[in-house]
């Protein structure tokens, strides 16, 4: 049997929610391969949004990075790194668990940094630096912030090895969601509809010319597909005009502080008021900003942000994450949500996350309509 | 930083060449996921010239299949295996890795097969069955034949299971290549063009704003593009008139005899003569066939054959793998082609392919042109 896929973006395998215990080898295969590949590490480079937040936090914080020791979890191609050297650091640890760490340490000689910065491969579970550090620098964050779980392994890095003085870069970092419309959710559920229709006339020729009755999975194909076009968030960069109501912060994250179980099991109540005229709720939107302001003690000279909110004139290659409803809903303005938000680990793999949508209308006269719940799965 | 992809077609990652030694979770992870997916499965029943082979392998050969056991290596959704039962085997032992072994159990209790058709999840390799078969029936190929290297699964299933006196079905493979012209080959050339001129301006910009030199990536990056756009294998449904040559047989497998070493490192020399005038020599495509005969004591009595060769009316799921050549080369009808073809597996995956192909042309004025010799990947 032919098969194109050798490994399928959002194939889940793995075996528990606790990274201790997940298959390293599993886990390469499922998650750290693409970070080896110099194309996926490219398009993250050219993130102008992201290069500038990194760039300004560092250059601009120079305090923070001047004689000090700095530590740099998921290295990939050694760019925290370089600039925390240029801004001045007397050592930086780079650690990248694949083999682009050969490429960083390429390039932190070929950038005239050898004597500085020292680039390790391995898991930031498994390597053990000389000396604790200053400054945790890290770009951690995936779609939705914690898609990827690589904040684990940050808190890890931190709990081992930053000084009791020490500052994580970013400091904070928050996850947003809003009301949305858009064209995509009619768009999935024609698609979902086309390959119910397709199903069919495949049960009719299969039992016409082979002679087998194929009904039976009629109900587990339906939720699979269901589950494909209807169920898993999307990648997408909204326009600010798709946003229909207030956004509301839904986890607030203190890198200095945090636990994993602090992100283990999100739970959130919020509010939002639909601020566009007749609009139809297609859906919610989730994204995040993190910003770099250092420590109570030790705080940043410039503080900057780094935001994934749609935006007219930037976009990042995260976008933002889109969970869709249907059918949607016809909404106005001074129509309340009170929405509960709740993220959790797939069993299957803990680096991807099953979420859980509950969310009632209160319309502007001051009917309340019946609550909706639905489930959803950032693959 | 936010990557879509959750696993990637074509990472790769595992231990050894022999599936003895993969780790079986992180083949899990590569391989088999796909398969748990009714909608790979479906795409597979969809192919009529894969179901209209095996149907009529089966339903005119019913002489070894009544009253015989059979064992399916691989069932995925059971097709095989119910077929087997309606040509009234005695008993039907229905193999299956993934969680699809449940769904194929839904199919059998539907059409009334229960109690002929058993079906057993695990892997050929660890199963046990109360017998040996008289029948081992599989549809195993992969692109190209060979890719996926599940046939190494079915002779572990034939050595263990299958009466002396058995059948195999399908009871040969045969691969085929021939030369072709395909627009593909500039086509990857421009996507590989315009990719590395992208990536100079990306190294001016990270230099003239970022402050970093990333120059000495340029080789590892333009190898990483090259194997991409210019290496790997592509699938593809050629017209007939793309095969602009003699297509000559460079694998013959009888599958009652062959053992893994058969199949490991293919060495191949071949001859192929252009039989179009004025055309252009843009790479090489491979395909296969297979065919019912039965056994020579055992013959079927109506020999089906199933081939993936171009043709104009019919297409399979499979397509043909084609190996794209940059640049193309100026032929003409009468130009003689030797070629010698490697093949062998991945170190890093052994479901995946590593080629070489070198050849010479000699034209039909006699001259001899200097030999080429290109490497690629089948991912």
């Amino acid at each position: 049997m032919g098969s194109s896929a050798n490994g399928v973006a959002g194939d889940r395998t793995g075996t528990s929610n606790g990274s201790s215990s997940v298959d390293k080898g599993v886990d390469f295969a499922n998650y750290f391969c693409t970070y080896a590949l110099l194309y996926h590490q490219k398009e993250m480079l050219c993130d102008r949004v992201r290069m500038e937040a990194y760039y300004n936090a560092v250059f601009e914080n120079k305090h923070h990075f001047h004689g000090k020791t700095v530590l740099d979890v998921g290295t990939g191609s050694g760019i925290l790194a370089i600039w925390a050297g240029q801004a001045g650091a007397r050592k930086v640890y780079a650690v990248e668990a694949t083999k682009m760490s050969e490429h960083a340490r390429e390039l932190v000689k070929a950038n005239n940094l050898e004597d500085v910065v020292e680039v390790i491969e391995g898991s930031m579970e498994d390597v053990t630096l000389p000396e604790k550090v200053d400054v945790i620098i890290s770009e951690w964050m995936g779609y939705f912030l914690l898609r990827e779980s690589m904040f684990d392994s940050v808190i890890c890095a931190r709990d081992r090895w930053l000084k009791p003085t020490g500052v994580m870069y970013p400091s904070n970092a928050r996850m947003w969601l809003a009301p949305i419309r858009s064209g995509l959710a009619n768009q999935k559920m024609s698609d979902y509809e086309g390959s119910m229709d397709d199903w069919f006339y495949f049960l009719d020729q299969t039992k016409t010319y082979y002679g087998v009755d194929m009904s039976v999975l009629t109900k587990p194909f339906a939720e699979e597909q269901k589950k494909y076009y209807l169920q898993t968030s999307l990648w997408n960069n909204l326009h600010p005009n798709q946003v229909i109501g207030t956004a509301a912060i839904i986890k607030d994250i203190d890198c200095l502080t945090a636990t994993v179980n602090d992100i283990l099991n999100l739970r959130a109540s919020i509010s939002s008021s639909i601020s566009s005229e007749e609009t139809r709720l297609c859906g919610f939107a989730g994204w995040f900003d993190v910003h770099f302001r250092g420590s109570k003690e030790n705080p940043a000279q410039q503080e900057i942000e780094l935001t994934t909110a749609p935006s007219e004139d930037y976009s990042t290659h995260w976008g933002q994450q889109v969970f869709l409803l249907h059918p949607p809903i016809s909404v106005s303005e001074g129509d309340d949500l009170n929405i509960n938000f709740s993220m959790d680990r797939s069993k299957e793999n803990h680096r991807l996350m099953e979420v859980e949508l509950s969310y009632e209308i209160k319309k502007s006269a001051g009917t309340l309509l019946p609550p909706f719940r639905n489930k959803f799965y950032i693959e």
